[in-house]
């Protein structure tokens, strides 16, 4: 099933999710994977697409593919624990994607929960995990809030800094309801992603104030600012950019200090063009995992009947006409609905990228 | 040794720590603080004054007392833990000094982590517990990483609301070093604190865009914004306010909802004249409390190193002209060795609250 869309801008084509799920899922097989991490991989790269967040879904899988290729992935890693307490473990994610090696790690994270109350889980050695709010939402079916975070390449200016020193680092945690749907919070540690910057670029916006700075480490409004030696702006831009600066360099410890990843601007780049560090600072990049059990702290039943009234209380609030009040993972959800029902849009430049790789390993979309 | 200074506007009295505390510790015992407990509160609620957070130490001493003649502080608490696994526990701090309670269950925290790797403790039945940083940073000299959060009065309105549902939920994380200075992020997840509002109205000076909103739910410059029906406004500001209310959002779940504290709106005013709500959802304010042995992930010496590097890479990255790129926690820890030296500077109606809290228990300043 391919429907073209004539009325979008740029021009998109929907592909529906099984048919997306089988064609990535043989390209993972192409690349070496074992059966079930092409299958666990594949899960975990969708999941940002069904969500809208187009930008780290299957778009990114000719990255993937180049990495790969560059001999910067290991498609069948040996992931492992290296070090542990009973509530706590580094994992080694043996230079595998972040895509397998992230669910394995937060397997661990939750097993430790279920064991001592809570579980929390640094990974080296690893790659680009998709989104995050798909690792801390791993939690929710076993009644327990779930904890997400990973460094990424830097582009982040810290506070008053020229230089790009952190990645867009991002933090989901994932608390279950009981009647009312979960509570995911899935958000960069910027004011804005990447992508958004992209998206202007393409359409020859300028971009708001707060978003990035240029290479003199002025505000821009210039789309192309990031790209032209500038660096995007931590999250509260031009009048608090201290605190994203402040909760980036958090996730980039706990990511990476802790497990022995590389961090700051030793973190290597996602795009297969640009070459590593020559002097890393530790294997690979890094992640962390949290799992704590609600039941760990009150029945679980309470925890989730004042959950709900939270929930019940917050998208109840009066608010500015013509708006309401949402619950964090409330947009991705419904998008989430709406995709497995009719398909997920692709733009022409990520279809194109798609039948490249498709090509490569003989797989046609 | 009372120093005016008569080249600072608005005028100030410098009194000298020391100084300081012994009035403090008094005017606690004065309420019936156990001598143990009172010290501890002094130490807790000067810890703000120290790190140049005027707006949560000794300025504050007249609302606590306030607080505690109107029957909603207890003076001689039995904080305890009440449910626990061995990660994990909630306390109920039997209506006490957050300034009490909050190091009591730090404690807990640390002490499970010694035990088993990490320890996480939420809090109900508690006041306002002063700075986070101070409880986070109880850590550092156990090589552990430290993390504190507390819900508070309900200032803020999410994205889109008309209505204050959060406080100004701050989140703090110290995390030890070696030869460096510990690093110590302490953030409220609002893009600005009421204090800077209140400094404005003083005089009588508009405010940034981005901090606050009008009844009407529109962006504000005007100081009074608050005051006269409107809000402060989530980290992001204009252009990424659904962050800092996901975040906010994360510390008032995590503090109340997992302890059985009062969430959302219900939290109870700071203020002796505004009334808590008479159907509360839970018991008194919540707080959070984390603590994690960094040599439950890697040996302590080895983090401590990259620690060290990662600091001194942040802090020597090429900056904008004028400027340095600060690591968090620097600007308080120097704020804090020139007042521990030179004295903390009172405002004159600072000073004049605290004769009138003095005159009450028979304390000379």
């Amino acid at each position: 099933m391919r429907l073209r869309s004539p009325t979008t801008l740029p021009m998109t084509t929907t592909l529906s999710y099984t048919q997306l799920f089988a064609f990535t899922e043989a390209v993972f097989s192409g690349m070496g994977c074992p059966d079930e991490d092409a299958t666990l991989a594949t899960e975990t790269l969708l999941s940002a697409d069904l969500r809208g967040v187009d930008s780290h879904g299957v778009a990114r899988l000719i990255g993937y593919v180049r990495l790969w290729e560059a001999g910067r992935i290991n498609a069948a890693p040996r992931v492992g624990v290296t070090y542990e307490t009973p509530s706590t473990a580094v994992v080694d994610g043996d230079g595998g994607l972040g895509l397998v090696v992230g669910p394995r790690a937060m397997q661990v994270a939750l097993d430790k929960a279920r064991q001592v109350g809570s579980g929390w889980v640094s990974v080296k050695n690893s790659n680009h995990f998709g989104i995050a709010g798909y690792h801390a939402m791993k939690a929710l079916a076993h009644d327990m809030i779930g904890v997400a975070m990973t460094n990424a390449s830097p582009l982040v200016a810290p506070t008053y800094s020229l230089e790009r020193l952190l990645g867009t680092n991002p933090i989901a945690v994932a608390v279950p309801a009981g009647e009312q749907p979960d509570f995911v919070l899935d958000m960069a540690t910027t004011t804005a992603a990447n992508g958004k910057l992209e998206i202007a670029q393409r359409k020859n916006l300028p971009i708001p104030e707060g978003w990035a700075q240029d290479a003199a480490g002025v505000g821009s409004t210039d789309a192309n600012a990031v790209k032209n030696g500038g660096a995007l702006l931590p999250l509260g831009g031009a009048t608090g950019s201290h605190k994203g600066y402040g909760l980036g360099a958090v996730v980039d410890i706990f990511s990476a200090v802790l497990s022995g990843a590389n961090y700051g601007p030793w973190v290597p780049p996602f795009v297969a063009f640009l070459q590593p560090s020559e002097n890393p600072v530790g294997q690979g990049l890094g992640h962390f995992f949290g799992a704590m059990r609600v039941d760990a702290f009150r029945p679980a039943d309470e925890f989730k009947a004042h959950m709900d009234n939270w929930i019940a209380t917050f998208r109840a609030a009066q608010a500015v006409e013509g708006h309401h009040v949402l619950i964090p993972g409330d947009p991705e959800r419904e998008t989430s609905a709406v995709r497995l029902l009719e398909g997920i849009p692709l733009l022409e430049p990520v279809l194109k990228d798609l039948e490249t790789v498709g090509s490569k390993f003989g797989v046609k979309l």
